[in-house]
């Protein structure tokens, strides 16, 4: 049994699982329009930037079913803006909605939008399925992994990024554990990882960010491993709030520390980690409705340097001690 | 401004605040019987050891205000087995209920008890005063301090013990600034440390524990302090979950990492951190109503070993890297 699938498309309709209601209740929205698209989009009843490419892909195919030939394209150019604007941060949501555009290529032929977004989530998966061949060698009997964050089936589609080693090695038979982070304040970990985990029949333990150095001190995590949203040219490797923090723990213990990173996520136009704006979030995400009247440091994501990665599990491989060279040279 | 005094007596009452409803509300429970005490130590509405024994100090002398001479020893030894009884783990809560007991020595007096539950209030107040003496000096100005879970005035008396050279230091116009990790599951760093620092017109900022490692990365951490549950005959700090990830981050980014330590707090009949049982709390903590099916691994405290300390801050000094011999001749 694997994680229930973020993004689905069955009988021409787009079906999307509504994060936000989860774990408590595995609802799909049944998305019959363009403004229930955008409004799951903006609500984040879908999240984690590939899914939501994925999303957006169906969604503008099935808003151009209905439309006549004459209004075809002037049509397509509006909704594609406004789904553009749902989430004007979501590099994915553009980068698919674009990819549509570009494949209608002036015809009125709704067909050719319903197979781009079929590509557009093949390809998610054939990434997703390449990361876990190229990881599973890791996941040896017994294996205890620390995750955090989510970069699981949710976020992307299928087997996702960091957990698709785990999926693979499950379906195989392999016998390991997961500890999953909780990952505060969005409980991503909580909410998401341990849930889909444990649904895929996958042994998961919760636990809050700060019993992690207990773990290690024990001896009882084996290798981490997480996901990523951005590495920079130096191997820099930007992702949740946390991350460093393992990082630093697995120096300390002398655990490896792995990060899951589709190609998509290298991004050799921007040089260290340093060069990267991290988002500061709002303080009511941290304190809730009882603020004390203390300022709140809310940083969405933190840099780990190069340095404390072991390697990095992409969809072309694995690559050890990451460095600008060998990454360019491994996303040439 | 100091910090709102968790245990107040007043006019021949005790008051407590309510700690169960910071930091929405600041509301003092007027404690006129021994099963209000009772139930205040028992739903949390005092906390922290210390607090929680001289409550019970001024309870029990409240208890026997109007019992009359004969029936004097039998019901203060029975009211006496009551209290005890309300949290028996709560090593402080019999020490002082015993202290009472023997302070009475057979005499109908309820004079004397309140004037023992004054004196372990006033000893508790000396011993924090006396641990900010020791400690003030590491605070100079501009400094940055991270601290974990509350060791501050709601838990033992006026200055706390992690928090008094903070309170001394504040006092003397010395300017700094605290960050105070929210210490999840319980969140005593967000409801209570945050609260009481910025009440007293301390410069605090909170944040996920998880953030902690980013504020390293950039400098922004000068020293970690930090309480403690219990020191044992090596060193070994046991004190809050989380802990121990901020004495490997202080280790691996250069910075000093101080524990709070009053006399009572050294276990000299404990060898080492790995001899004590570390409680396990509920999974509801951690996952809120919303469980996922996964398993939580919920420890309320951590090992730190004394490798990773910097130096104990006590009633009788500072205390450079404890170990065994030092320790033994600190506190004979």
């Amino acid at each position: 049994m694997n994680a229930p699938a973020a993004v689905r498309w069955e009988n021409d309709r787009l079906l999307l699982l509504d994060q936000r209601a989860l774990p408590g209740e595995m609802i799909y929205l049944s998305i019959d329009s363009l403004d229930a698209a955008i409004d799951a989009i903006r609500t984040l009843a879908v999240r984690g930037a590939p899914a939501i490419g994925i999303a957006a892909a169906y969604a503008l195919a099935c808003s151009m079913r209905d439309v006549e030939g004459g209004k075809f394209a002037d049509t397509l150019a509006a909704n594609a803006t406004r789904l553009r604007d749902a989430r004007p941060t979501a590099v994915n949501l553009a980068w698919a909605v674009d990819r549509l555009v570009s494949a209608a290529n002036g015809t009125a032929d709704y067909a050719v939008l319903v197979s781009e977004a079929a590509r557009i989530h093949a390809e998610d998966r054939r990434i997703c399925r390449a990361i876990g061949e190229s990881g599973r060698h890791l996941i040896t009997p017994g294996c205890r992994i620390l995750t955090h964050c989510n970069a699981g089936a949710l976020a992307v589609s299928e087997l996702g990024t960091a957990t698709a080693p785990m999926y693979l090695s499950h379906e195989a038979g392999v016998p390991f554990s997961v500890y999953a982070d909780e990952t505060r304040p969005l409980l991503q970990g909580a909410r998401l990882t341990a849930w889909e985990l444990s649904r895929a029949g996958i042994d998961v333990t919760l636990l809050c960010d700060n019993a992690a150095a207990s773990l290690f001190a024990a001896g009882r995590i084996d290798l981490v491993l997480v996901g990523t949203d951005r590495v920079t040219a130096n191997g820099d490797v930007v992702n949740k709030i946390g991350t460093l923090n393992l990082a630093v723990l697995c120096r300390h213990y002398g655990v490896p520390f792995y990060v899951a990173c589709p190609s998509s996520t290298f991004d050799a136009g921007t040089a260290t980690g340093s060069d990267v704006m991290i988002e500061q979030r709002a303080p009511i995400e941290v304190t809730g409705p009882n603020a004390t009247g203390a300022a709140v440091y809310n940083p969405a994501f933190d840099v780990t340097p190069a340095g404390l990665v072991s390697a990095l599990i992409t969809d072309r491989g694995m690559l050890p001690s990451p460095d600008r060279e060998k990454l360019a040279e491994h996303f040439s």
